[in-house]
């Protein structure tokens, strides 16, 4: 019943119709705060807020003794929306299939803070727990949408800043070229139920401070060398706006050397893991990333 | 110590020089049975003879009760060389980690049989698995190169006839480009230890018997519509001439709404799962396939 579960979602997301006019910052806020708010959050996880690095953070545990290792979360929302709490449901399914606990960052968020101010956040957050002495190869990225575009555009920069790669990074429909490049853009333009190329453009001048989308840290897809990256790990969704920026980073990612695997669930949206109980694929797809979590925790990135 | 495995096994693959002229078949047929037997079996699976669609066979099961479902197994060796025999390694690790019984066929090789008897016996055990009762959402295609490209070019098969579609795909190292335009088949002429271009031409001839390579089931990731396909793990190392085979078939896939998974291992070459203990790439690699086989074992393909 898996493909009846998908097209249903789909129709219930499509009720909700596109606005015709961008809402202004703080009702997108409160909107997409209620939205992540509806989706079903496993119960044995529990959050806890802290700090890392200078900035607001969960930290997200599993009951129970925890497995060793740290995955640092990056949330989505476009770099202008979202939390730690809106990123929660998927900090926690991440956290209750892998028992590692998480760290999930309230890092700073545009048009008040444009680039590379949350890219400067993630990496104050990784370096804050590399020098509490944790091993980078115990330190998983992960992040959905913008938070996954953050999580590899973190690895280049801890790359340009001399420090180790994490153990794998772990990104859910990643934002990873903001010049709106990708095929997808138009071939899935009637069937993504939450972005509009119009919806996207806003939100992206809003990160940019009208800097230019053409560089490594901001379309890493297209204009990163990738070399070095740890194992990644990128699920998306074929009814996504996003499908061909996770696409083209997965062939980028293999002709560099890098362990990727680009992990496509047909005939639905954005970050669909948050679905969790009501789609199948959102489960199965969260224990393929928490094998895939397991396999690379601890394993020594050195070459 | 894992990338010192990959380089370690690199370095001894490569001692073996490529030939400067093309052996003769039988010549290629018992080295690549030596080489074949020389990796290790894991040793808890038996195999038996038997027979398939007309064609000999062999039914490899694990030790006590296996699991429902089939995985019907079709060996790789340039559509040229190899038998159930020599894909006993490669069945046998996807057996054991499954624990569902796989029958691998003895589809007929070229020269003697050019293209499309390979495909006409792969289809016709198919349809003996059928008319047996066996439900297809229980049965998995696996295969290794040529035999992962069979995999797909039989599931296109399967649809050209009215036949329902298996519960999925899974390839390692798959030739699925007879065109052989793919990038990495310059890019990588000098880091595949298996492989020339030379060598290719010389084994594709004989299969292609003089037909026209740029058709769907000789090149699927070209020209295919894949649409319709179950869902497809592909699996593929960097060192590899074949590498933008799986790259180009996974983008086409993901274009066609199937499920898709691409799975990249860096540094390691063609079917490099067949190493097993002596590289811990080749077991993580297995456990990945085992957890994708048994997600969608049972699981309907209706649409």
């Amino acid at each position: 019943m898996t493909w009846q579960q998908r097209r249903d979602l789909e129709a219930m997301l499509l009720k909700e119709a596109h606005e015709p006019e961008p809402l202004p910052i703080e009702q997108l806020r409160e909107r997409f705060a209620a939205m992540m708010a509806g989706f079903p959050a496993p119960a044995d996880v529990r959050g806890t807020p802290t700090e890392l690095g200078g900035r607001p953070a969960l930290r997200v545990e599993p009951e129970g003794e925890p497995r060793a290792g740290a995955i640092l979360y990056l949330h989505g929302g476009s770099w202008v929306l979202g939390s730690p709490a809106t990123g929660f449901v998927n900090t926690a399914n991440l956290v209750t299939r892998t028992r590692v606990a998480a760290i999930s960052l309230d890092y700073r968020l545009a048009p008040e803070h444009p680039f590379p101010a949350a890219i400067e956040d993630c990496l104050a957050a990784y370096r804050a727990l590399l020098d509490a002495g944790t091993d980078p190869a115990t330190i998983v990225f992960a992040g959905d949408s913008a938070g996954g575009g953050l999580s590899v555009s973190t690895s280049l920069a801890a790359r340009a800043a001399g420090l180790p790669q994490p153990a794998a990074i772990v990104a859910f429909s990643p934002g990873v070229d903001l010049t709106r490049a990708g095929a997808s853009m138009v071939t899935r333009q009637d069937r993504d139920p939450y972005f509009t190329r119009d919806g996207f453009g806003h939100t992206t001048a809003m990160y940019l401070g009208g800097q230019d989308p053409a560089q490594p840290l901001l379309s890493p897809a297209v204009y990163a060398d990738l070399t070095g990256l740890p194992p990644m790990l990128l699920q998306v969704g074929t009814n996504e706006l996003l499908l061909d920026d996770a696409v083209r980073l997965a062939a980028r990612a293999a002709e560099a050397d890098v362990d990727v695997i680009l992990d496509v669930t047909a005939g639905v949206p954005h970050v669909f893991q948050s679905f969790g109980p009501a789609l199948d694929e959102a489960g199965r797809a969260l224990d393929r990333a928490a094998l895939f979590i397991t396999q690379h925790l601890g394993v020594s990135a050195a070459r």
